[in-house]
């Protein structure tokens, strides 16, 4: 069997964090015990997100703009893929007794994906209404204002289609080692003729972890998150936990669910049910349970 | 055949480049004209240098100390293999017309190796000598003046003593990829027990890819260099091209060569020499010539 975890944010950096490297280091430290269950898996991939650490890294990169030349954001992803990977290859290494091994991941998303015609996701540091308008101006960013806060760069969010690096990670399981992929959800790159080329576009993480994972052959995908389960009324005072969906219900409850947040997980999770797999959304704390079958959400078939 | 190839820096960055990721891209392309009878290789390896990237980098992280926590060397260096890896998959996969695929690489060094008690290896931004101060006494680092220019930090260099990543390495290029490895001369890690653990220091990137071709037993290692061969008395009125040299006579050259440039670079070829294997030092622009015997200076047995 073949599993493909996806770590969420709060693996490694939690509310009240300075998200500085020992801190994350630690983070994972603590995760190990938890994911000591499929650490075990003889055939596991690993996934993750990046949303702090690529935000401060366009923080470093503007700040430094007037000396050193920024990078766009595609390579932004690809550092973040090297900083997490390292800190996941070092913290996880130990506990897994087989070695851990981070592949750098292009995502293929489609040139034409309506996505980049209306930039949605917020990415960044804040900027005042003035720098907004020159970075519209100089750059061709799109600039959203968040109440209060100030404006941020808007980036598509286009859809995942390949792996570009699937043999690459297939072989490095195939050798018997858990490879670190798609971080960030993959560096978003477009094919142009016989190459590939980076675009400014960040991609779900999920929803990258579930085009690996149906790719591979993946028999489960594993959503780890900060809720213990995808809950009906969340928030509501007829809140409910869901232990099990098929995939129909899955997609009878998207409408319900928060757009960016548990959407993309559970429209991952109905990717790998539709292929015959199953999806397991939960939190970290719980992954033990809920691989015992007593906590978080099954999702299959 | 195995060869490995250590691509310099000029490969990516060249004098009066301000180095974009556009400019860099652009000059990756051309290289891989010059690079194209490698990679027609069946197994190849590429692994680069990072000395402007990891100084951009490291320049961006004290530009943005104040708001976002800068990250330890070893993660900088992890940062630009991403960065340098995810063009060099790009631009060079185009032309190998087979999968180039960049593997995060860790480089063992002893904690006892005498270079952390003699940080020699400048890098990163210059400080003012009251910032030097204030940095030595706050973060304990080593600041040296460079003539004119102010202070910077100063890191060790220790000697690597073994590729982490070396089984999925060959896994890789068992799987007929080309690998991207140990960019920059790896992420240097001390073993602790049974656990790496990131360091702050700089890998010479020629002894790693040294280590790295003797531990696959690679036949070939060819460094690539912004000087088309070996000279004797170099910048002398008695300079000498030398084409072949074996590895007593390179070691017996040593004194005369540069440290920190040329010296390293005779060094890794003679690791290489004695462990039976062929090292070929030469400009890319002279690569092809050299691979049919008429440039670069070959050191061998």
């Amino acid at each position: 069997m073949t599993t493909v975890v996806a770590l969420g944010g709060n693996a490694l950096i939690r509310k009240g964090d300075r998200g500085t490297a020992a801190e994350q280091s630690a983070r994972l430290r603590e995760a190990a015990g938890s994911l000591a269950p499929l650490l075990g898996e003889p055939r596991l991939v690993i996934t993750h997100g990046n949303g702090p650490q690529v935000g401060n890294e366009l923080i470093r990169q503007e700040r430094a703009a007037d000396e050193v030349p920024p990078l766009p954001l595609y390579l932004a992803v690809a550092q973040t893929q090297a900083e997490i990977g390292a800190m996941i290859v070092t913290e996880l290494g130990r506990s897994a007794g087989r070695p851990v091994a981070c592949l750098l991941t292009h995502v293929v998303v489609a040139d034409d994906d309506p996505a980049f015609d209306r930039p949605s996701k917020p990415i960044g540091p804040f900027y005042s209404s003035e720098e907004a308008a020159a970075l519209e101006r100089d750059r061709g960013w799109t600039l959203v204002e968040e109440q209060g806060r100030g404006f941020r760069r808007a980036v598509p969010s286009p859809t995942p289609l390949e792996v570009v690096e699937l043999d690459q990670i297939r072989a490095l399981l195939d050798a018997g080692a858990i490879p670190v992929a798609c971080g960030g959800g993959g560096i978003p790159v477009v094919r142009d003729g016989d190459r590939i080329r980076g675009v400014d576009a960040v991609i779900d993480k999920d929803r990258a972890s579930a085009v690996l994972a149906k790719a591979l052959g993946a028999e489960r995908l594993v959503i780890l998150t900060d809720v213990a389960a995808v809950k009906r009324g969340f928030r509501t005072s007829d809140e409910e936990v869901i232990a099990e969906l098929t995939a129909d219900e899955a997609e009878a409850l998207l409408p319900d669910l928060a757009e960016g947040s548990m959407r993309p997980k559970v429209e991952a999770a109905i990717t790998i049910a539709r292929a015959g797999g199953e999806a397991l959304i939960t939190a970290l704390e719980s992954l033990e349970a809920a691989l015992a079958g007593s906590a978080g959400t099954r999702i299959r078939g």
